[in-house]
């Protein structure tokens, strides 16, 4: 492996995902925020302690009363009471999930919310399944999501389906907060931040349609009972007018960072997208095909892409798009030996892992063929982990605080 | 449709297809060449007779026979006697080109060729349907074509196992042809120019082997009778003394004097890769992902892509991969009208149509929506051309005489 592209990559990396980090960003939001009433303070999403912590550090004043939802593994430690800490599952949301979004819902409930009453509401990703009140019943819940995952539908098609099926999405909870105010600040993980699709939207009216909803479940051949055709056609708010959003953290300002630190590090950052949805293996062939052109060029160069590419489910294996996205890499580039991929997820979760995402270079597929692992194989059983962590090319970064999407980045050393 | 952007397409595509037209290069190789003896003429490809034609006219003596082996409707006019013309099938091979490479070998052979002669054999594209001599019956080489095309095998498999059931492949037609001298040059249609690979190399040592030969077949899970496995099991010859080779136009040519035309036409040229390889549909929305995020840069730029893409079949439409490409490209630039996205296939053949490749825009997804049209479902068809011919967005140039593979082009106006 070669050391110097394996230590700069790990630098572009590092820095990029911690210019991004929620703290200063929720902290920048709320500097001028008046509350004339009380403030209660729901946070939801991968992101939701870190925000939260944030936004306690620098309110002048106690709320008065709140909740935290967050993932597995992502509370960081106790915050000050009343704050209460929750873990739910993700991406498929499990019974502490809805347990913690009853909590949150039976908070403000009690509470009786008044016009000078403001809920802050701090959103991130993985909100989807973290913040959840099915209105159909659990098991149907969750069988639509795994239908919809492994169909490869898109985050906008999932989430114009499962807004439907829920009493907090597609507005519905800001309807649910009224006559109160609701302050939210979105930590954007859908490439393009369309904020009725961040975590389905639950203080964002509804821009979908139902017709848009039957169309998805049609086309994917969803197979579901009477009671979820029934929600599938119910229209959340169109409109709300308590709400008032800040959005915060994308992936353009990853990719913004990763393009600066890759300057800093000697490399010309050309930055292909930021918008990137392709399938994973196939964005890994084309990065590749792009570092084969211009490996011999003689200069240093890095080639950005940000955005969330989708896996096709061809196998049961276990990795993540962006493994899967490094992995079809490694072939394309194998025998460069100036050359390296790398692909993480800026939450540090790369699908259901323990990694944020992959490293290759133009090693990989030899050391890979020495171990008797064919990569070919390997994406079709979607097994990426098992074969990158042979070599040495998995990225463990832990739960990082935010979730701003991908960055992927070919560099490539003057030879 | 944005007319400005359209007519500037047509230049970039019309004028970097002519500078890579085979006369000019194939006069540059054979201005130096000398031949001591007799001279046959062998020219096999989709630009068989534009190179024939080049050949007869620079060469400062008559040849003493030979034979144009081409695709249908490819032949431009009589070539002086002792030329004749033959058309064959293509992509795959029927009776016309099995009849056609007899006759072919039946010449050399009647010649008793020596030491002294010289066979001029002109190589391009298209060559492994139009030149070919089955060592199997022709049904199970149909067969076996037919399977690999749907598997969605890549060219270099197809000719890793093609070469195996062919008399005159991975170098069987050179060992043939001793032992006079082989002459050859060869248009590349093959990303990277792989020498084996180029119409399966009837000239060039073999460079694959019959364990890997085995290993493709057994992955796609071909269906071959026990003649056809034991053919698989013969290696052709691993080097050759009597052949002399000169490669000449390459799809980087193609990128490169695309670029130029871009620079003239004032966009600011960027080259991602003359040789990609990935899925068409997946290659458009990678394109079309990076348009979304260069759109609103004020700036004009020309991204350009160079190679040869794999359609994955799943439907029986149809179209070919350049068009499977703009109109996936189409879904991701839909409402961007200052941004136009086309793929063109160097010879003018895209896929089994009469279309060369397509042209979409900003426009393009709301005008096939307007006529009921489902990007989704015609790419699921793969029936990308009568989409395209109901926008007007089909390429049409007829046969070009080249084969360099294909360029696509997203050009970006400023706003």
């Amino acid at each position: 492996m070669n050391q110097k592209l394996r230590e700069d990559a790990e630098q572009i990396w590092t820095r990029a995902i911690r210019a991004v980090l929620p703290d200063e960003a929720v902290r920048r939001a709320l500097t001028d925020a008046v509350f004339p009433g009380r403030v209660f303070l729901i946070a939801a999403g991968k992101a939701a302690w870190q925000m939260a912590n944030a936004a306690l550090q620098c309110l002048s004043r106690p709320v008065d009363g709140g909740i935290v939802i967050t993932k597995e593994g992502h509370v960081k430690g106790e915050l000050p009471p009343p704050i209460v800490c929750r873990e739910g599952g993700h991406p498929v949301p499990d019974a502490r999930s809805f347990l913690a979004t009853e909590e949150a819902l039976d908070l403000l409930a009690h509470a009786r919310l008044t016009e000078t009453d403001t809920v802050l509401f701090l959103l991130s990703g993985g909100g989807s399944a973290l913040f959840e009140k099915p209105l159909v019943p659990v098991e149907v819940l969750l069988d639509v999501t795994r239908q919809l995952l492994a169909c490869g539908a898109d985050i906008e098609e999932m989430n114009t389906i499962r807004k439907r099926l829920s009493a907090v999405k597609g507005g519905r909870f800001a309807q649910f907060c009224e006559p109160a105010s609701i302050f939210q600040i979105v930590l954007s993980d859908i490439v393009g931040d369309p904020l009725d699709l961040i975590a389905s939207g639950p203080a964002c009216p509804d821009q979908t349609t139902c017709e848009e909803a039957l169309e998805i479940a049609r086309r994917y051949r969803l197979e579901l009972p009477g009671c979820a055709w029934e929600r599938l056609r119910e229209e959340p708010p169109k409109a709300l007018s308590n709400v008032r959003t800040e959005i915060t953290g994308s992936v353009r300002e990853l990719c913004r960072a990763a393009s600066a630190v890759c300057t800093e590090l000697g490399y010309e950052p050309i930055l292909l997208t930021d918008c990137l949805t392709c399938q994973a293996r196939e964005a890994g062939a084309f990065l590749a095909s792009v570092v084969r052109t211009h490996a011999r060029n003689g200069k240093r160069l890095a080639f950005l892409a940000g955005g969330e590419t989708v896996v096709r489910l061809t196998g049961t294996g276990k990795g993540g798009r962006n493994q899967e996205l490094v992995l079809a890499a490694a072939q394309g580039i194998a025998g460069i030996m100036n050359a390296a991929i790398f692909s993480v997820g800026s939450d540090g979760t790369d699908g259901p892992t323990d990694a944020a995402g992959g490293y290759v270079d133009g090693e990989t597929a030899d050391t890979l063929q020495e171990y008797g692992v064919d990569i070919r194989h390997v994406l079709e059983a979607n097994d990426a982990y098992h074969a990158l962590e042979r070599c040495g090319g998995l990225i463990i970064t832990g739960p990082t605080g935010t979730n701003v999407n991908d960055l992927s980045v070919a560099l490539i050393h003057a030879v």
